[in-house]
């Protein structure tokens, strides 16, 4: 498949790397940047440009990874009405003018760590049979794992991969701030990182829920409220988060 | 080394079975609860009590592994004086009349998962160098990394795996009942949770945090925001960490 990547973020980056992995052709980078551009082009040996109305006409498929603000007036500035242009967005609607679907990869990418797509699902979403096919067909060829979502199953998909990645990353780096103002080493809490994700790959997390707020545990919970008494932000995250535990516990 | 357990919770459990297989001899189970002394007693094929004056005088060492509200109240209704007796709390102090130590697993213990020990570092504390040696022996004895931590960076140890940990295994059953609202399977999102757990083995998470909180995205998080409309506590979760997130970026 010949292919123009808009945007040179992380998404388009891994999706580059991927698909030029499997054969298909990168024909050529678009970026508002054209710094961001060039490095991307760089990467894939492949043409860039920061003007629009400079993209080749000769793709199969554009592929739309900028971020949410900009989707719509990339579609509608894009000069090639008729052919196919999908973007990557777990939370923007299908229904913007000019738009053939979604192509949905859930991952967390970073641009320096290398990503498995083969464990991933890309929720799809066509305005038409023929495009379906082509979308499923695409993510089969990296690996992954095709599935039609609706938009508000996708955003729902989008909403819980925040909560289960994006924030628990950010748990990781305050538990970070912790030991180091402690003079420890994070390396003292990888392994029960990589327990804790390991646990739920074959129970639900609720059944393997820890910790002082679980076992409604309040003498610890208010030493660690006072431990964390110099960061108002943390006792306020410990509070809620705890005070969540606890609900849905009772609730199970 | 001969061992009675004073306890029959998952810190107990998991520690009896580890020494049982590193060929040391638990002697007796106490507990509060008979029934469930009897589980554990029975499961280790030891004898088992809820009379604190019925523990046997003949081990080496006593390990109490009950909730941080009882520890004081066990240590100072334990019968053999001059015995060396430890707790297992995170964010208990050594300073217990009568305590002779720590030995804090760090681990995130569920009765029906297997606990890798050869990973796990075990902080501890002693009153004296010989029973220094015993707890670094006994650590060492299950695999383990023991490493002297003071009460303070103890519980840093503690504060900061209740979040790594406990509220990130919280937040994967938030995403989960997200997903279970929408009709989706929590196996979407199972390989994003590994994927993000691994790419801080290598990095450090203020390196890979990816959302769009991290990169401003205010059309999504409003997005969000909107969506999660019927839950309010989740809309103050996502408020708070998205906040949080977007300060410590600041700052980096």
């Amino acid at each position: 498949m010949n292919i123009v990547l808009l945007g040179s973020g992380n998404v388009a980056t891994h999706l580059g790397r991927a698909f030029k992995e499997a054969k298909h052709e990168i024909i050529q980078v678009w970026s508002r940047n054209l710094e961001h551009a060039r490095i991307l082009g760089k990467e894939l040996v492949v043409g860039y440009t920061n003007d629009i109305s400079s993209i080749s006409p000769e793709a199969d498929l554009y592929i739309v990874s900028v971020s949410d603000d900009y989707i719509a007036d990339v579609v509608s500035a894009f000069p090639h009405p008729g052919k196919i242009i999908v973007h990557t967005s777990g939370s923007t609607d299908k229904n913007i003018t000019g738009l053939s679907g979604v192509f949905y990869p859930l991952q967390t990418f970073s641009k320096n760590v290398s990503v498995d797509f083969s464990v991933l699902p890309i929720a799809i979403e066509a305005v038409d049979k023929p495009i379906e096919t082509l979308l499923f067909d695409l993510a089969s060829s990296i690996g992954s794992k095709p599935m039609n979502l609706n938009s508000d199953q996708r955003k729902a998909l989008h909403v819980a991969a925040v909560f289960a990645c994006n924030f628990s990353n950010h748990l990781y780096s305050i538990a970070n701030e912790i030991l180091e103002d402690s003079g420890l080493d994070f390396d003292l809490i990888r392994p029960l990182i990589s327990a804790t994700a390991q646990k739920i790959q074959n129970n639900f997390p609720v059944k393997t829920q820890t910790g002082p707020a679980v076992r409604n545990d309040q003498k610890t919970l208010q030493k660690h409220i006072q431990f964390l008494q110099h960061h108002p932000t943390l006792v306020d995250l410990y509070e809620k988060l705890s005070q969540s535990i606890i609900n849905f516990n009772q609730k199970a």
